[in-house]
């Protein structure tokens, strides 16, 4: 009956955890309209230049930039049109009508926009000097054949996408999202939905976590709620390692008598429990295990703490099960701090923060703790300041990096 | 054969298509553990006090505050450990074991954490004094009965999942996610996956505007591509108006010869186009069109170009559709520009960058533009700059916000 002999920086926490575990990479093709936001499992090259071909860039008139030269406003000069598929190398001065994205036509170089020339029967002025490529999209100016477009382990957003199909893939390797089974533990809870009975609570941390792991697209797997009781924490533990790539249990981390879920790890395999006790506030009693080689998350059932044991270990080994080259992490702001708010000196200490925008800067606002579970903590705030152990606060108008779970809102 | 007449500010097209359009939020009900990233359609209620009672936010002994007094490591105080359901009101010093969560029994009003204390046989040492409320959570101290836990219009993160689960709501009212249709026009375009022949490029904007769409929830539907031909334009348009609730096309902007789009969405319905040629670069030739009551953005060809004009009114749109109270914007950073950039004064202007983190500083490298069509401008940065009309540049070392389109790399 005593507290945690010794706690182990996180980032200590992860090395060893890692270094228990057996992380792979598992891949699946999909077709390109499913792959938003999934993570790219191969090096997409372009397999030809891109454009192929000289393109217009603009709507207008295709000609030798030479025969340009000397031509102004006040004294443009005229071009015969051509409907020919070349201009001619000698002779009078040609152009031909081209819209954008069409191929520049043999003999031509560049290409004068509709806004400075004039039709006039079967002549045209042009009144516009051009130089050689003006106005023309160069064969290989976006990428050039062999060349890498997409890296494996990227995020493909939007804009990629894009390229992608630009390039002719249709089907492309991405990382198979990573299953997450999550168990929730405790006598006390009852399901969504269930009409309380009297010292219950509703569970909440499953569908949380589950959101969590959607976040980041890997897949939840919900085994439901157990017991406080050997059995039922094992069996369904065992359950999760069968489904899925990882395991996350909440609740009964602390060092109580209720608080079994480590010792009933450890009753399953080996190694088991290889880190429990984390310098991380909230989230001190999280522990880190590996079970048939899988990874295995105990977390608090203080939701709050479950976010941030999420965050910092959930995240991570996502990332790596994704084939991502680095974790990725949520966009940042800077922000001042308003007041000064107390940390724990050797622990890492996640302040929930809300940013509000004034004169053009950012204040963060703590989020006054009225309890340090209180999940409203989160949903009035939108960030995390992460101080770090060697601290043991932050002061009124210090500049800090605010690490954003929501929107800023004006 | 000219350019447009004029131009208009991006801020006046966007309220004179809003003012043309009925816009209306479609509500629909949803299970809790679908609704991550759902925009919520209804102000939830805390139906009770969260939590529902003063509950032990450690494991330890519950005892009366005032029974601690004067206690010390070096003198403690002993108590007599009780089973009872409430601390006796008189008496001997009582003290009953409680784990994290567990309700503070009637006569505790504290609780005094297992690390400091001590069992010996029936008895308890306790050395830490106490103050009311102590390492409890009190009723309703994250959510007091009937205060607002969730805002109609908020996108659903999983710390308001958790929150909404607290509260016991199995399914919540959420925002029907807009049903966008897609097309894209011109002779040029091969569906991917198809073998080109000369002259012809791979389709790519509509499965990027799909993603776009992805990316703010709302639902893409594909009309696939249409030749430039008024009849085939005119019948895709027309069922993605019967489909969808709003109707996106590419291509076929421009003031030239096959550039007909905006010609044939005139000849649908009233009022039509009611916006074209804006003074914003890339996107130029956008218009913006109302058919059916519905909104009808027609995009440039260009794909950056296309990516902007979505930025700018396919994001307002949706996130009007979704009921949000503002709209949801990227993340932003601000950042010092490694070089001077120019713009086109009178137009907003949309840079692509790239942003370093170079010793503890943004800096943000312009993308250069071997073709401002170039997509992999967009791949290879991951945050637009975006110049306002009254400016013809950004000066080398100036302060910039940043628009993040794809995470920050270190």
């Amino acid at each position: 009956m005593r507290g945690f002999q010794k706690l182990t920086f996180t980032y200590e926490a992860l090395q060893i955890w890692l270094d228990a575990l057996q992380i792979e990479v598992r891949v699946t093709a999909v077709p390109l309209n499913e792959a938003y936001n999934r993570v790219c499992a191969e090096d997409l090259v372009s397999k030809n230049d891109l454009p192929r071909f000289n393109r217009s860039a603009v709507d207008g008139f295709a000609v030798k930039s030479e025969d340009t030269t000397g031509t102004t406003q006040s004294k443009p000069l005229l071009f015969r049109l051509t409907e020919k598929e070349e201009l001619a190398d000698a002779g009078p001065r040609e152009a031909k009508q081209i819209w954008t994205g069409n191929p520049i036509p043999k003999g031509a170089d560049a290409v004068v926009m509709l806004e400075n020339t004039k039709r006039t029967n079967n002549k045209i002025e042009i009144w516009s000097q051009t130089i050689p490529y003006e106005n023309v999209s160069r064969k290989g100016e976006d990428l050039k054949k062999g060349e890498i477009a997409v890296k494996s382990g990227t995020r493909l957003r939007p804009q990629h996408i894009g390229l992608i199909a630009a390039l002719g893939y249709s089907e492309i390797s991405v990382a198979q999202k990573p299953r997450i089974a999550i168990l929730a533990t405790g006598n006390e809870l009852a399901e969504v939905g269930i009409q309380l009975e009297e010292n219950q609570i509703h569970e909440s941390n499953c569908v949380m976590l589950s959101a969590l792991c959607h976040e980041l697209d890997a897949e939840p797997l919900d085994l439901g709620i157990a017991k406080d009781e050997i059995a039922d924490i094992q069996e369904k533990i065992q359950i999760g390692l069968k489904i899925a790539d990882a395991v996350i249990t909440t609740g009964g981390t602390s060092v109580g008598g209720l608080d079994l879920v480590p010792e009933v790890v450890n009753t399953i395999g080996k190694p088991g429990v290889v880190v429990h006790g984390l310098a991380i506030r909230p989230g001190m009693p999280t522990a880190l295990a590996v079970l048939d080689g899988k990874p295995v998350i105990i977390l608090s059932g203080n939701p709050v703490a479950a976010i941030v044991g999420f965050e910092v270990f959930g995240r991570a080994i996502i990332c790596k099960m994704l084939g991502m080259k680095k974790e990725e992490t949520r966009p940042t702001v800077e922000a001042s701090m308003t007041r000064k708010v107390a940390a724990a000196l050797g622990r890492k200490t996640f302040v929930r923060v809300k940013i509000i925008e004034k004169n053009g800067e950012f204040l963060a606002e703590p989020i006054s703790t009225r309890g340090s579970g209180a999940l409203s903590t989160m949903t009035r705030g939108n960030g995390f300041v992460i101080v770090p152990e060697n601290r043991e606060g932050i002061a009124e108008r210090e500049k800090v990096t605010v690490h954003l779970f929501a929107n800023i809102e004006a």
